[in-house]
């Protein structure tokens, strides 16, 4: 037969943005690689340069990005990022977001508005992304919106984990901080063990009209250690009024637990005057100096992302560290 | 200028397939046409055989089918006839399905599982419609499966404008039969002006472990018109299970209200002895002569349908038909 | 250079769908492996549930489906099961559908149909379908309707081989049952080293008039042993007319050869009463017990089958196992 | 409501490549049009030079080409004028090409070819072209190697009614030059209204191996005139040798009837020499001066081409001109 | 036949993101027409809300954004306005970007870069943009990016006309700031009636190695009126030295003229600087009151975006506006 | 785990088509490989068939074909290659185009053309390419024409390496034949080592309306070994009257240096008769017999193309053989 035959190698390389270099850095260290050098810079007139400095022909390349502000800029960024290693003759791009930017923008609320989060899927495979990885995602349908794999790591066993050494199990409550997170609730009451369920419901009272709205709590926390559970904490005004809410009810203690730490301004100042004795979180985004308090824990997500690059890059079979397999 | 020059004109057309006739004959009825005369048959070994015997070309066609059971078949039909609008040279194609098949399996509930829903909106694309209209989809984040514009109809107001002649609103509750669904209850809650929220909750007394599951009610439902709210009615389990919950909580009375009326075996013993006084659904499924039973009301989905129909053909501004606008 | 180097591997899977299992089990027996554990079944409305209970990353999966009634729900399935693959990180996908559905669809017959057959392949691609296999197309054009590889085996080898030992070749004729598929009894002729050729014709009486439609006989079959051949057989009519026209122009015996089996009702019955000594097809599609009759004899395909999956994981290059090569 | 709204218009406009200007110019006179100017040359090297000297903004242009020889030079024209089409905004694109270039390469014979015939409708789809207009294709599934409407234009008509005027049906047969036109014969058989069929057959002498290949007619033609019937002559071997087959058979005339007179060398010296007293075409492919021989007859097409254009920029519903409505 | 007809209408509609929302109100102006009201602002983490207030159904929309600073940011949102716009049922969307973000990454300088302008264009595909409408391209090749109608505007008459009324044309001469512009400036001279050229070099002397680069003019400048040209100004590195340089040799004056003022930081300084009498600049990007300064001349584009606008809704054929025709 | 595993091998072959052997040839030969026996020829209508003679099942294929004249010919047959290729399942597809044709279109000059240049990238992708590999484009910007790796080779150091020994760069100049090539002379000044640059402007003299055009020399060229550059040489209109200009202005000599010999009538006797003491190319494209003159020297590009491939074959990191490293 003509031409010439050669063994099949593949190589995995690791590439990130600006957004939250410690991540990718700890993800290296785990994976025991070093980050492809890059050189990324901003023009005077704020477009991106992007230039790897060294060959990724026919790697498996992993880009690493973390969606935080300015999150339009680090979404652009590795959108270019991405189209950069694929005409740079990649084998496949693996577009690691652990936070999904422009996630709860998943349908139209109302009439006439975008569905951005499809958009930011179908601008990854334009750009040349084959898969994606993120971290609990803001609703699971969003893994519908990308026409390929997507990897939906699941960071509740992190914090269950940690939380489950904060609490007295046989006395706590799972709480969601409004009606449509109670999903997740659910999950982490059947993870700690059967846990009761609470809610915080925004009510009116309908014998008085044009009454303001309030929260009360739907479930019984009085006496309890309660984790307030939901999948990220922005401007922390849900979360802040349900802990609050929780303690006026009775709560023994409240302990707030979300996957991503967004922290938008006033999220800290609400969340340290909320009366929740410890929030804990993961470092899917970056946690500048400046957010730091002092019931704040942040544990590393870094471990499992280097688990799943290395399964994905392996075809391993690991699939606990996927969603969906309490 | 070279050519001939001539005034556009456009034409509404409506094709149904065999799935639920009396619907689209319903439709055409408020619109004021006939269905399109067409050509439907299975042939020996099943395949199906489609054919418009009138001239659709340059035509806005609305291709209307129910899916109901034989689920598979009457997608495939859609689908098919799709294709041939397509093919003759149609102007553009809206797929109608009034209850969205597949809608349910939205995400990856575990590994290794189809998106079908997403896949059901990429065979519609592929066939070649140019939008989809759909009725009350389970998630809202179904219409982002689809990369063009989706009507996205909403039939509660359809549903609550009986009810409120049903039950005493000063005296009622509306009630969510699971977690996951608290989100619609909460919408009907407010469209009937404040009434109190609850919902059944699974759960496992966590002092005695290997108990078999419990539900219990969360909320208070004592003395009230319950009214059980969801987006589809299938086997009837969870339904039927909650209204006795409630029933069993001292609730006065229970009507149960949704959209879909899938109604699959043995939803109507479940629902004929879960104590309901009523069920009332809308006909975006056929309800067969077997299915129905005393309890039971059906709403005709037909003028929502029209009207919409009629907006897109008008490039019509009515968005009061669609969801989100409460 | 940065990064993880390692060799690479590649990983041959077999799954099969429900309509067939027993010739995927030949299949894999004849590979020498075990289909994929996989959870298959109905939800009570008729949507199909799929879920490979096994990883897959990775793998050069083979998905098996035989397209027999219901074949609606049969392709949908496999659509599904694409799909499940596809999102499941597999390499690659090859459709393997040893009938292919809708294959006689492959043209507008007349205005205003849909091409199902092309529709079909359009649909696999959707759904994450890299190639194709099937057996003896009912016209070769249906390659042209995937756009990349489609492996088009030929089992008349299998058919002639047989026929061979059933036939006295120096008193034999092969015969098409009408004019359309006179190619294949051509090929048929050739592959018996030469063999006259008829075919049978639909005539009316020219010189009378609205009289009704006769068949005859064009070609010599006197005293002959007839192989009357065709791609399918469905419900017989065409074929069991052709054996009776054939018997009472003078032929010995008829013995009627065809790849698919399709066998709709009133086949058997038809083909019983037909006088032909002997129907030999393969199984590509299941041939139930109550399809069993005296004269059918039913010939293996998963030998072929399974050489081909073979030589496609391979890269092999023997090409006699496909179409065109005589 | 916002903006600025005016009545639509529709404009139709006729351009054409330099393959047959001739037809082009009839097919305008047949709509009473102007064919738009245009620019057309060849540079230096060969690379074809495109532009339009008026404005074509908004629309609905066919453009009209020859696949004549040179046949990649004049497809590649068409190609060409289609993408400045579409970037000259105009609304849409209909590809006319009254021969359907590369038709016959419609499958794979053997292994490693391509399928050039669906390579082309690939090709203009990526142009721009939304739609196709062909004549009498080789295979009517080419149709579905196009993913949007196709019109499949019939000249049969033309061919008959003048065919009919030229013999005594009541003495006339129907001939397939072999066992693959054979489809076609059955139509015009059916169109002349019923006239008796035949073949011809390429047959070995199966008692004495490594016997030349010879011909003989499968059918009865002893003193008929003979309407020898294919959808195209090329080279003019099957057809000569069949025509002379057909009057050593004792076939009392034989007249030649096909759509499309490619006529390559030597066409012309074996029509002239086989005995036909007739050969009818149309003129879908330009005829030059030295293609003419006595025996020639050239149709025009010009008007089903117009009809055709028309009715498509009107959504005319005259399906007679297409294909399938006998 | 079937259905509803009626007389097609076609609306225009602008809608305009938060970048330069002086231009839209001027182009609106012009158009006679109100800008859309739209809900525009970012959420805490920076995403970007998007909402039309008012049905754009069935409309030809125009969406305005002029990308300058935070480029990202805007850009993203006028990808996010289009596919709102896809979603809410416009007939087409044309994406104007009176200057093109990312349009001088138009290929690869070095391996492993992106081409930055390639995959904007993708991305608004992707997000359903049909057309695409800019001024002055940095290379015209852009235009070949998006695989559509591009409307390139041209605004060298609206800068000539300016020019003309400030210098001597006897005595001037049109000069590019480095070899790779001269083509813009060989139009410009064109344009001003045939004014020499020039263009300033950048050199190092042969002689001397490891000798700093120092710019020369090529050409001949003494005593006459220079205009110096480029599409853009940027950090204005290259046209104040190049300013200084022509001065040096004599020139009598120097103006600056560009299309696209960017004036990212130390331009104003830079061209305040350079000993240019005067810099011309249209105002496609927003010339915010910091970078205002005494020798700044910004001509308006309003008025040929509306006349493009205007003339692409009528299907016009006024292709003086755009590119290419000098 | 289920299935069988092996180990992945890889192949490269190199097939060609018929425009230029010899090419093919030499870079096999480079390479250590036969090229693919190959079918290739003309049907009596000019439709080109191709068949591969041997399985090319998993290879990476790379198929060379310059786009000599007849140009589109052999850019079909590459075309249909490439499918052929795709369709027998091949790994991937690398369209090798030493010269790439109709490069020169890649943007429209004026309104109403098509970018041709786009359209091959589009088609070639359609047909089923991978990736491209050219060298010395007429643009860079055309690399982003196609969605895909473009390897874009770079022949100056093989031009540079021959020019440096025939010239004394002490004494030279780098000459652009006209203003739009400037950026490649400067390229090539650059690369011998700081040579002094000039080019030769079309010029009209301001004073006299109505002159005709004139070429002038801007730059110092007096008495120096001027190297007088471009991409290509297509009739040598502009290169031939370039050389003699230089001449006139005191040149010592004049070589010519390009990379593309397309050398159309009459482009032999112009630079025979321009004065140029000799003109260097290489072989992208073929240099028929008639096209040798004395002055002319050809340089071999198939080592780098050879060089080229191995290295996309092994995912070398070899960039120096690409453009933009200087």
């Amino acid at each position: 037969m003509t031409g010439i035959t050669s063994h099949g190698e593949k190589r995995l390389v690791l590439v990130s943005g600006r957004a939250h270099p410690e991540l990718a850095q700890a993800v290296a260290d785990e994976l025991g690689i070093e980050v492809v050098p890059t050189t990324l810079y901003d023009f005077a007139n704020g477009e991106i340069y992007v230039r790897f400095a060294e060959s990724v022909r026919g790697a498996d390349a992993f880009v690493l990005q973390s969606h935080t502000a300015p999150i339009n800029e680090w979404i652009m960024e590795q959108l270019l990022m991405t189209d950069a290693l694929k005409r740079a003759s990649v084998k496949q791009v693996t577009a690691v977001m652990p936070f999904y930017g422009y996630a709860r923008q998943d349908k139209k609320h109302r009439g006439r508005e975008p569905i951005s989060a499809r958009l930011m899927a179908d601008m990854f495979a334009t750009a040349g992304a084959d898969r994606l990885m993120s971290v609990d995602l803001h609703a699971a349908q969003t893994q519908g919106f990308f026409n390929g794999p997507v990897d939906h790591l699941w960071a509740m066993p992190i914090l269950t984990d940690y939380v489950r050494t904060r609490v007295d199990l046989a006395n706590a409550a799972v709480v969601s901080p409004d009606a449509g997170r109670i999903r997740v609730a659910e999950q982490w009451a059947a993870k700690l063990g059967g846990v009761p369920l609470a809610f915080v419901h925004k009510t009116r009272d309908i014998t008085r009209p044009n009454q303001a709205v309030a929260n009360r709590v739907v479930g019984d926390v009085e006496g309890r250690d309660c984790v307030l559970v939901d999948d990220l904490i922005d401007t922390g005004g849900t979360i802040a009024e349900a802990a609050k809410v929780l303690m006026a009810a009775g709560a023994k203690s409240v302990i707030v637990a979300a996957t991503h730490g967004v922290l938008s301004d006033p999220a800290v100042r609400r969340l340290t005057e909320s009366g929740a004795r410890e929030v804990v979180i993961t470092d899917t985004l970056p946690i500048s100096a400046d957010k730091h308090f002092e019931q704040l824990t942040v544990l590393s997500i870094a471990p499992l992302l280097a688990r799943a690059i290395r399964e994905v890059f392996d075809d391993g079979s690991v699939t606990s560290l996927f969603d969906g397999n309490v």
